[in-house]
């Protein structure tokens, strides 16, 4: 099969191609619930161009030739001996962790904690390619109503953002304010999930007029430009207090003192960017009683409640389209903030 | 000062005249923590026909003459001697219930318990009149875009529906079902509280044609007529399996059977309207996993959080007004069908 | 194998034996997810008394000869193809329900609503034989601590107890109260749930003078004899205002209405016994409200809390071994009231 | 009346003494909620030091001579108009904050996030003297089995660790593990509240020898000295994972960046002493998703709930008596590692 593999690091990110097209053998089914998806649509993200920079070299020791790709949806191509409830041809949307299922983790729904797991496009071959081979715990079946290329970026991108602002949405109550940072791929996301899932007014913050304004039509209720006022002008906003609900898309430069100081007394500081560091004295955790919130990816549940919400239209996502043979041109148009929304790639 | 006074029972609610317009003392503050609110809107409820009747006789030993009246709003007449947070004019909405406040329920926010309260309108002299007393902690300041006589009705009628479909609305997700059973005073507001904070795909039951659009406008998805087939479309709406929430404004008659078989296993009944029975063997209990949730008014942090969405134009109230003088007009009208949405007495 | 088997229904439970100790075929590993296991204990409950009268006939169409025993542990004998983490001599416990893992409800944690199940014992074959088929994801390992026989009727007594104690337990805070009813083999694990988990007072209501004596070892705070007396009694106890819990056990005959009535306003009423009904106005659930509560069984997750209670030696169980070949012995001393604590099946 | 005054901040703790025996103005009634409190005990806390310091000069602005003493019990010597439901000799213990009750935190239970308060011993008198001012929503009356100088520093030193201990054990299941950081006097109540109120298994952590053997009598399961292996050691106890919570009373030194380590994967990290800083990379916190819970006293129905786990001899209290004017010695014994469990000033 054809497939864009990654032959090693580029830490400046400076060649011309980081991925050859190339033909590369078929995944095989090596256990009875494995499954093999054809694919339909890869997402790009920003975690493909740290991979290639080598900055998760720490966390993941990879082996060259990879197949990076971990926003995968398509249709089923083959199964295992133990998996009866898919057949070839089934639209699906792939979870991105491959579980056993059997840990206490799992058990009680928390996928993302599972003691042991496999990570396509991360840690084992992913999605720049006519084939995946992931398990049967990973798929979720598509409603008609949605195209496995449309949705495939929310299987981390739209996930993450859909975990953290489902977390908030259930304290928020009317009357209550929740602080966006950054309203790019993930943070728009995170206004339309806070929109449909409570009533709390929406302050948006980003440095990027276009971004404010993505996230005004995505239903922020202000927008407040990151020019260095941001602060005062949120606690002018929330009446000299913060929000109840700060979410954090950045993570790093001074998003996060900032995003800490803007949230309210007794209230939640959610982080999802990275990058930076959370340094607070003690005394003011304390004094102020507030709660910071790491927030991981999703579970497998939490993927089909977003394709519910996807399938409503009340969570729409902006992609561009690519061929898996243009995945460089999508790599680099990324690199260099040219893509709107999430780049797909199309086998 | 003026009044709309009951001088006795008319358990038939046949009189031409149930109340008497009149001049009545004024209330005099008491306690230091008392308050005198000059009415500007007092809603009319079918719980005063309900006590014109006589049905409450057996919970309220009630005094003639009496002024009902327990959806009250206004301005700030005067104020007891310990009260230095509000001020003569203040635009004020008032919680239903006075409480003192000391017991644990209402340290825990909780008021609706309290030890020991007053309910004006039902216990003691209500808002068909110029002038209510009532306690400090009742008050709730209104924001400059909510007239006192527009937002009355929300503190009984608003503040049942909003505390019940909030309840729902916290353990609702997306994909998840909502049915509310009765569009009217009640469920109105209810399905408005549920589309500005959860997801669910909402199904109105309801007789009436009339109301069933009503919920269509107020955000319902899905309208189904409750003409005997009601069950089996809900059911068949929500793939064979019930709702995970039923919210039921009616409560009696078949409704309250209905209701419970259109709660999916591990669901959430809610009972908001009264009249009929729970009647149910303990073995459906039990191997459904159900949960039958009473509900009772709100708090006042609730009434607080639905001005916020009224503040907001996120549920708004369909109101008639009357003068105070044609009281038995309104609750003539009332109990013939003729209000459309709430009835309203300004002074 | 040997089993014991039940070939018809018995209404009276007249037959001097119920059961027939005879050879059967052994069971077969039929999907790769199967599991055989060597029976070390299988638990005799009142629901296989329940189902040679005939009681479970509306809802499990029963196919004869039929081997009851739902409450099994023992050894793992062989494993399926798909099961890699179990081997040959794993001393397990055994969640009563075989599900797929596959349907929301599965993944959410919330095993017991899975959308397509099996019931060894109840709708299959079980426990009282020398092998039991189950599925892998039913399989608990145990620690050393607790040998297979000791632990049998946790599975289903031990468990439905503790799901319904440890739901009360979350929300019950120091200074309230907890009622239990009924302290027979599941009340007794309810009382040392609830005295593991929180701080609540605990009164145990029984009509047994030894079962209160047995609920006071277990931690009960106060017994109250259910002589008539019981509602008057625990409403003294707990200030005229009943108990934020009250977990019936019983379920039928008069410790439905009674257990509800000593429910205090805002309190929840869990329904664990089963028999009788639920029959309330629904203006007393709105006045005061009471949530009402039904429980089924537990989780795989809860079997696995429950199982390090029984470690940590915080819940034990008292229990009557019979041989296989006793079978009718055992069920014969359950029917007459002669078992103290829980009878089990050893091969 | 005698009260022990400070007249001026000492930095260095150096002093012979720091605090003056004398005669001052009795404390009178100014508003109609205020009571007045005769002292029956005012327990010496180590904030108590760090005023006299002036650590807390850059939070609050100390006016001298100052009446230190935030942990307070006694009798009611007189109220104001407003309070009815309290008379003079009525044995009491007072919650640590004067608040008016009407803001929204306080209507919601939360008085501790009150718009505006007054915290006496810290911004206005406290009770290292005969009388005390304070609010009347402050108090709450003893049951006979507590006297007051038994449990005056239940007041801050008891509802500090009660709150955050509470917290962990409303989430802790069976089979998982707390740490607790911390041993002294606060750590040794948070100990006896996680044995009543959950059953994890308790993991303590502390630097000294008799620490560690009175959090064994508090019901810790396994004590691990700080002695620079205290990490590696609680990873042992918990299978290499970490603790589900960990409830670090020092927060300072190296115990902040130990007991984040020490937090499980998607555990909480509940952080009540102060001194240090929390300094994580934003990556960490992702990955691990862990949650960080700021912790700050408790409220009014939090204080209740600790006396009757007091009143049941739940929680117990090691207090050393000093006669008020012996204030000096309490203090300097305090700094000097001499008082074991609270010191208590007794008029």
């Amino acid at each position: 099969m054809k497939a864009a593999v990654l032959h090693g690091y580029d830490e400046k990110l400076t060649a011309p191609d980081f991925v050859t097209y190339e033909d590369v053998p078929e995944p095989q089914i090596r256990n009875p619930t494995d499954v093999i998806v054809r694919i339909g649509g890869a997402g790009v993200c920003r975690t493909d161009l740290h991979i290639i920079e080598g900055v998760w070299r720490s966390k993941v020791d990879l082996k060259f030739p990879h197949i990076m790709g971990h926003e995968n949806a398509g249709w089923i191509e083959e199964v295992g001996s133990a998996v009866t409830h898919l057949k070839k041809g089934d639209p699906v949307i792939c979870h991105p962790l491959i579980t056993s299922g059997h840990c206490l983790a799992c058990r009680r729904g928390d996928d993302m904690h599972a003691e042991e797991s496999e990570f396509p496009g991360i840690n084992c071959n992913g999605g720049y390619a006519e084939l995946l081979r992931t398990g049967a715990r990973s798929i979720i079946k598509l409603p008609k109503s949605l195209a496995p290329k449309d949705v495939a970026p929310h299987t981390d991108a739209g996930l993450t953002a859909y975990r953290a602002a489902k977390k908030a949405s259930r304290h928020l109550l009317p009357g209550q304010f929740a602080v966006v940072i950054g309203a790019g791929g993930l943070g728009h996301i995170g206004i339309q999930v806070l929109r449909a899932m409570c009533a709390a007014r929406i302050i948006i913050v980003d440095r990027a007029d276009m971004a404010l304004q993505l996230a005004q039509e995505c239903g922020a209720d202000f927008a407040v430009k990151a020019d260095g006022s941001e602060l005062d002008e949120v606690m002018r906003l929330t009446g000299g207090k913060g929000a109840e609900a700060v979410i954090d898309f950045v993570g790093e430069g001074d998003a996060v003192a900032k995003g800490l100081a803007m949230t309210r007394d007794g209230g939640y500081y959610y982080i999802v960017g990275y990058g930076g560091k959370i340094d607070i004295p003690t005394i003011d955790m304390i004094t102020s009683e507030k709660t910071i919130v790491g927030n991981l990816v999703g579970t497998y549940p939490e993927l089909i409640e977003l394709m519910a919400l996807a399938d409503q239209g009340k969570v729409t996502l902006a992609t561009r389209e690519y061929r898996l043979d243009e995945a460089n041109a999508a790599l680099h148009d990324l690199h260099h903030g040219k893509v709107r929304g999430r780049a797909v790639l199309i086998p």
